[in-house]
């Protein structure tokens, strides 16, 4: 879930992009790399896989309603089911479309040309359209195998934007798509859109985490994941919601009288333990840091000792960010019946790997849902493999995608006018200013109204009506 | 989710069960009527139903591992999957197998022969199995013609419980199955289990209604839905996870901020209320009882008319058991991209047929969620068609199904073992004592443990020191 | 805080009204016996009382402004600033203000006669005057030596109710204002106002019970103490918000983190537990009764028996009714500086008499909190000895009294009002539909706006468009 | 609540302390600046102020059991009383008398001299007789001519601190005092202990500023009121506590239902909010940072405008640090009853002035409660006349100052025992790592066990494995 909206000045790396060409025009040739933000499949996507035609689709020639041929998705007459996705996913995301509608007239992004490297998803989409209605050429291919929309590629290709991807694709066909997404006759790309860092369920892992290494190395970045806005809602406020539509759909738990275990009080540890105790569970909390024990002692958790409650509870949760959190030792001792999952911001956190001996059998009741059974029948249940519970096995709410799509337009619309000389070779926060100009945008969904502050007001706060109304040091607030 | 479970004095009543012989062995022939709790399907059901074979069971031969022809189900090949199916449940259901060990020595129901038609899946299994275990012959068949789990009436039938039932009966089918599971040589049922009230979705109400309306004319019968337990479980807990589940699993929807609208402060909106509060939500309150309203004031909760917030709500909720709940013309003012559901007790509580006119588009999105779409280009997000929520669109908690079965179990055991006269030709509540006893064997889950009174104690608060503990009329008490 | 209103045949019951003449007028001499709600002082009285004149009020002549000396108070100088207590009453008690407005035009107590004797604070002032402006001849005392509010006192008696009371009463003194207030020449009550069950701390119980135990053997009279409305506020609002108060008014006790045991989880121990947790403290729950302790399970507690936690927790908090809760064994084995107290309705639930031995050292340190030291240099604090917290150390809010209040007057409406024979010797509950009355008299308090049936649906649930919405039975809800 | 530790490099400013000698000894004569956190007056002290004696202490002549009249106190007598005040405090300020009994062998204070001038409470006495077991003299002195505990002033005098100090001194006795305190033969201090921004209810303030502004410019001093510790705990949990005691106290208000403007959603809002609403209350906030609104939407709160609101709410609670936050013509529209308070920086927040006006009557009702009444005879309640209602009102739980204490005392040693030019002249937070010591030793408090990290997940985490366990710039949390 970590997002990097780039401009690269390009430097002759020519190791995966041998055919770029140099620099032309105005700007100087440069890769913006962002993603969409998360994992997360929605369900709908899921409805839609209609495996029907077995015909790869580099072996068709598809045609839209313009004649162009150049993208190359499933199936083009999907378009219209996925322009129907596409505009559910607009009704959450009016902060975007509110961005879309103030700055189309003026065309900030005006000669951009963007690829893009992510989730091709509904979300993803209203992303690359608002970009288009401002002014940008936008070529996009899939930054993983299993993640596109088929729907909504038809969808964006029927509307013009060159997409090369489909759920289901092959390696091979991943470097094609890439190929063909960047080097086309007459088009020089002049910012990239990629993640930072991939989940590592992602099988193209190392070669994208060249490109942006390279990226980061030679270019100005902008580094939209740790905006207070977006962390508090990828973090805070999503994982309150994931954590119980994961464990549900997954489990059928019930929450009410489950003793259930958090390891590691930070804000993705907060929103689980919040949520989980509004719905009447005991819930205990493991912490290495005194202060954020102390917070949970002042939030109403006992703060214990993972071997102190082991045998005692129903659910084990990891949130720290740390490996081998809970051991085959604990897991040994763990009741029947109790369940594992993890979600925290790595795979390491449960020792899965552990369980893999051969007097532990593993049997898969569900997708995404493991019973280890040891030899005298007890069964532990484990989720996702130990993988991040809220990508596998549950939807994040197209509000927060939201959040982060307007966030990456904001960036790149920054990056792209910045004068000359504002941005060097190195990493930058979202401005703080921007930062609130997010949220402000998300507020008219709630029916919320701001406060202005008078002028004899603002000069006795020292501040600018307008905002930032907060240092920019403020930002760093996710993790307490 | 009303249930009966009764013992019936055999009348001659030969409409439905014309084969019936009479009254045969210690007890005269009655019929016990009882149901599984709820018409959920588990996530696990909807899995497995692969419909690769279309011959139809009733035209296959099977044989089951001991020889036996005895049962019709899909495939009896399926019996392990099955097995294992009820294992998971049994996990869940550990006050069931609780009573079944305490008793099974004693054989309670020796001599009992039930019948049953309930819908055939893990949890009930796990009944059926119990009631097996203490004595008694059983032989089921499905009250719905969608809602058996084939692997389980594999399972069952493998066992040597006589099941007749299959996913996708005809209406034919259906009947074909109940006659096959009654009329049998040289075996007569005594007890009937039945559901007393089904939902309206079910196709085969109006013949099993007439049935039990015969039971509750001439023998005692025992009302196991208006236990206390029963009653806060089904209700006020339940509702809580489910209204959460049921509106995550079919629009992904955001609560945090979210405007919500409760219809109805009784259990369902108590439940319903407080999770979507306690998850961020901002929640009012329609009522038509003062009591019940002051009760929301008291909660923290906007009491309001509908009127007063329509236009301003993302979500309404109804849980009211009345009927137009939700018009028409309020629909019409419902904000774009809102949702209408119902999680009261029938589906007339949301005016869906005013919907079904020829200004109004309506899109099926996914299962269970139509886009009723305005001549505008408004839509409003309609879940179930306006039925119940959590029966369509979530699970109920096997330990919820727990507490059913459990008191239906009892209940059984209660009839079939009261000395004659006890019980007339009346609906009987369970005895206090048997709800707390039902609640007691639960408790072990939660590792809870109940203190007992003294001698000393008992004697100044006029006790028995092992209950009852309230009078019976404390049994009212789920409708504030 | 059990309260009767009632009418009654008077019976030449000469023990304590000897003077008392017989039956005269279309009513027979009856009393009517109420009282006003609780036990508590509001923090205004304890703040105005100023012993500068030791002179007795029985040696004194006082006329009000209207030349009336049928009266007895502290100080009739007082009465401005009473009336100024008064006020401020009314504002929290506008139901019965509404009641008093949409009444007083057909004044239906016209012709009663009450003698109230109750606790005389601004509230029930409230409801005295309301009485009045309804058409009843009122004459008050008090029930208790120490509760009365002298100012509140003044201001009646400058209006011309004969109020006999104050602050600070002898026994002697008690008797002298009872006769004073019932006998007076050419006045002849008709109507009673007595508490049913007074509080243990009250000197004079035994002479008010055997009165009020004659009442209920010859005369209707209406219990007021079990309606709904009622019930909830007292208990589960009420407790919800003194339990805090109370703690925190004579401990300064921090709740986050702290670890509590509540004893008992019906309404109040459900008020204190939600209170407590809601602020961060973790509560343990002791429960006889395995329906309460499954409830307390599925709200979050832990279910515990009192042993397994007394080493570990920082407060106990009684709320069972029982005795002997809190056991010397127990007290013994606490840690230092924790708090014991009862919130329950008796001061039986600790075992204060245990603690009194000589090996352990009492220590008042504040009003109502005392150190119990052990030999070894242990604290345990003991508030208010054992006796009720929220009667003791906290103010009842006067909302809660309003609903009392306005309840007590409706019953006295009803009862005087009733056609002959509706009420016989027995004790009524209030009519459903009046409870629902009180409730929506105090809708208006919170801008509750209530939703009225359609009659189509008044029609399809078979309910009166203006109530009563619940059957009877459903009163008897505050004990889960 | 803002406190200052710091150690000067004695620079010849004669200004306020001109008697001070020139360095002497090992460390440079140098003044530590520090107080006791909070205004507040514990409810003890306020009921020991027996005010018998009139004689000012100046001219009294006043022997301890030691034979020692280097003090001026009230009355030396009451020390036995004040002892035991001193050892209630010690109960919930466990981790300062940890941290005395761990470094009380090593004395890392030996040949410090420390002046004080703080608030002199029992939770004061704790702080200083833990700097004395810590090898310090100590001479103290007020910083408040109120807030003395006469009692506790006895106790430290008794046992041989030097304090100068009563409730109650004139403008002249407070330099006396000082003059005293500081100025002794043969004794040079060579740390203060100061508050560095007071509160304006003091009269004392400008004269001390310009002590601390001074120490400012020419020593190193550290911030002690920034740490994450002491924010948290001072805004978020201690507000959360005290809005509910001190509105309770003042006005015995019922907060079920009551709708409620909190205007910020800061830390202080946050606490403020959360536990208003946990107890049942509809909480409304205003906010001019759109990042703060969008977290309070997320919380489920509405986000209004004051004015959108004004004609409705029952209470008013600012929290913004701003000033006119709530203006005449706001208070001129709130409702009959209303109350208007402060829980922010300062007492500028409401426009309390705007109330002086001849047309509105003001009525003191209670301590710290006036009725403000309009012409029509609206009254409005404005509690402390818009001080911090947490300061006049309610207690500051001792647990709360105990973690001020403890980073005192710990930033008292780190700057004396640092190594020669690690501090400069400049402002200090307290190291990360201090901060996260001061918690680990409050956790005993909650029996919470803090998990280590194994030589394994230290390595992958990049982290030592004693802390610090988050970067520096975490501390700047406690804004959002």
């Amino acid at each position: 879930m970590f997002i990097y909206v780039c401009q690269i000045q390009f430097v002759e790396d020519k190791q995966e992009f041998s055919r770029f060409p140099t620099k032309a025009g105005r700007r100087s040739l440069s890769r913006s790399i962002s993603q969409s933000s998360t994992d997360s499949y929605s369900s709908a996507a899921s409805c839609t896989d209609s495996s029907d035609d077995e015909t790869s689709p580099r072996d068709k020639t598809q045609t839209n309603s313009k004649s162009s041929t150049d993208f190359c998705v499933k199936n083009i007459k999907q378009a219209e089911f996925g322009r129907r996705e596409i505009e559910i996913a607009q009704q959450d995301m009016s902060a975007l479309i509110s961005l879309r509608k103030r700055a189309q007239s003026e065309k900030p992004l005006a000669g951009a040309k963007i690829v893009g490297c992510t989730h091709i998803t509904a979300q993803t989409a209203v992303l690359i359209e608002t970009l288009v209605a401002l002014g940008a050429q936008c070529r996009w291919t899939a930054c993983n195998i299993y993640s596109t929309q088929n729907e909504v590629a038809a969808a964006l290709s029927e509307l013009g934007v060159a997409v090369f991807a489909w759920k289901g694709e092959s390696e091979d066909d991943f470097w094609w798509c890439i190929d063909r997404c960047v080097n086309t006759e007459g088009w020089q790309p002049n910012m990239v859109s990629l993640p930072l860092l991939f989940d590592k369920i992602d099988a193209n892992v190392h070669s994208l985490r060249v490109l942006s290494k390279a990226g980061k190395l030679c270019v100005p970045a902008m580094n939209v994941n740790d905006s207070v806005t977006k962390q508090k809602f990828d973090n805070l406020y999503c994982c309150r919601e994931s954590i119980l539509d994961g464990l549900k759909r997954t489990t059928d738990v019930m929450f009410g009288g489950k003793q259930v275990v958090v390891c590691g009080y930070g804000e993705v540890g907060k929103g689980c333990s919040a949520a989980l105790k509004a719905l009447g569970a005991i819930v205990y909390i493991t912490e290495i840091d005194p202060i954020c024990a102390l917070q949970a002692c002042m939030d109403g958790f006992r703060v214990v000792k993972l071997n102190e409650v082991i045998r005692l509870v129903d659910v084990i949760i990891t949130c720290t960010g740390n490996k081998n959190v809970v051991t085959r030792d604990q897991l040994d001792r763990m009741k029947n019946g109790s369940i594992v999952c993890n979600m925290g911001h790595s795979n390491t956190e449960i020792d899965v790997a552990s369980l893999r001996t051969p007097e532990l059998t593993w049997e898969r009741v569900r997708s995404q849902v493991d019973h280890v059974i040891w030899p005298d029948g007890k069964r532990v249940i484990l989720l996702a493999e130990g993988r991040l519970l809220n990508l596998s096995c549950s939807t994040v709410p197209t509000f927060v995608l939201s959040i982060t799509a307007t966030t990456q337009a904001l960036a790149l619309i920054e990056l792209y006018n910045a004068p000359e000389g504002r941005y060097k070779q190195d990493v930058y926060l979202l401005p703080k200013k921007m930062d609130e100009y997010v949220a402000s945008l998300h507020l008219a969904t709630f029916d919320a109204h701001l406060t202005e502050l008078s002028d004899e007001q603002a000069k006795y706060l020292g501040l600018n009506k307008n905002g930032p109304f907060k240092p920019n040091y403020y930002r760093y607030v996710c993790t307490f």
